[in-house]
């Protein structure tokens, strides 16, 4: 399963391929970050991030776009923002018929550090480990889009196969192939994790 | 000029061409109001929306897009879908070239009639008058984007023609012809209109 992840943001936007499988090693793709100016208006700044994701799906032709899910209680000041992006890579990723997940921010902290409190650098150093880069990718925001395409491979990829797994009438096999894992990417602290 | 006004919603979309200028009376050229299905998952329903908006755009070759200015401190359970919707309708005008303009509910407000403060029905009877109307114009999304159009019409219209005024030197023919725009349609209370 190849997957793009995608941290929303007008100013940064981060956009993160990860390729893999549940229980076997995750490996990066490829990583960047989109920037658009706060001079320029903001319409035209939406139409960067839509020719930047889209030229992203062209290139890498992910089976999923992960976008991380926006709320209204977050701050302020860039929700709008970050908002009408996470739109327009939702509108770029379904007109082309590609699956779009969302995942919030708590779900993400907890599938690659195992705790929904995880700090920036705890998930940077998390995504570090779990592909096996020589260093944190940065800024935050690409940390944060492998980090949404991880999450995906592991809890969307185990969600399906759970999903399977209780229509055939085998509830118990997904959570032990997630269990299984998680123990070969060396997570700690799984008990505390929010299950869907 | 030709304005497609939108009020933005993932909802109830409403989609309105006014076509006229300062001075003039304005002709309604079409209204409606794009709908999507709380079923649907939310890519699509913004897929929907921007296929929607470039049909508009398409058949009725806006000069301006006015779209409402969404603001994060609006009802919380629809404001990210407001601002996806609103960014979704900036993108498809931008990448054709079509200036896109903002204006906040309270400004639409003032300028069509005459109050910040107006409630929807007092908006829509207004526009009812303004465009010549035999009934007002329904649900209050399809009001509310003839609403977004007029107001460019007098307001974005009456700023350009400031701004050039300014630029050429002659301050005060523009805002005099605003008010003859204003006096034309019959509009009240102007002194307490918000001036930018």
């Amino acid at each position: 399963m190849r997957v793009l992840g995608i941290d929303p943001g007008l100013t940064r936007c981060g956009v993160g391929v990860v390729e893999g499988q549940l229980g076997r090693p995750l490996t990066l793709v490829d990583v960047n970050v989109v920037r658009t100016s706060a001079s320029v208006p903001v319409p035209e700044r939406l139409v960067t991030i839509e020719r930047a994701v889209d030229a992203w799906i062209e290139e890498h032709r992910p089976d999923v776009v992960a976008i991380e899910r926006v709320f209204a209680r977050s701050d302020v000041s860039t929700v709008m923002g970050t908002a009408q992006a996470s739109g327009i890579a939702m509108v770029v990723a379904a007109r082309r018929g590609i699956t779009v997940a969302l995942h919030t921010p708590s779900e993400v902290k907890a599938a690659v550090s195992g705790s929904g409190r995880a700090d920036k650098a705890q998930v940077g150093a998390m995504v570090t480990r779990i592909l096996r880069l020589d260093a944190m990718p940065k800024p935050a925001d690409a940390a944060d889009a492998l980090a949404l395409a991880i999450t995906h491979i592991w809890r969307g990829g185990a969600q399906q196969r759970l999903d399977a797994a209780t229509a055939a009438g085998f509830g118990s096999t997904a959570p032990n192939r997630y269990a299984a894992a998680v123990a070969a990417h060396g997570r700690q602290g799984m008990s505390g994790r929010k299950q869907r």
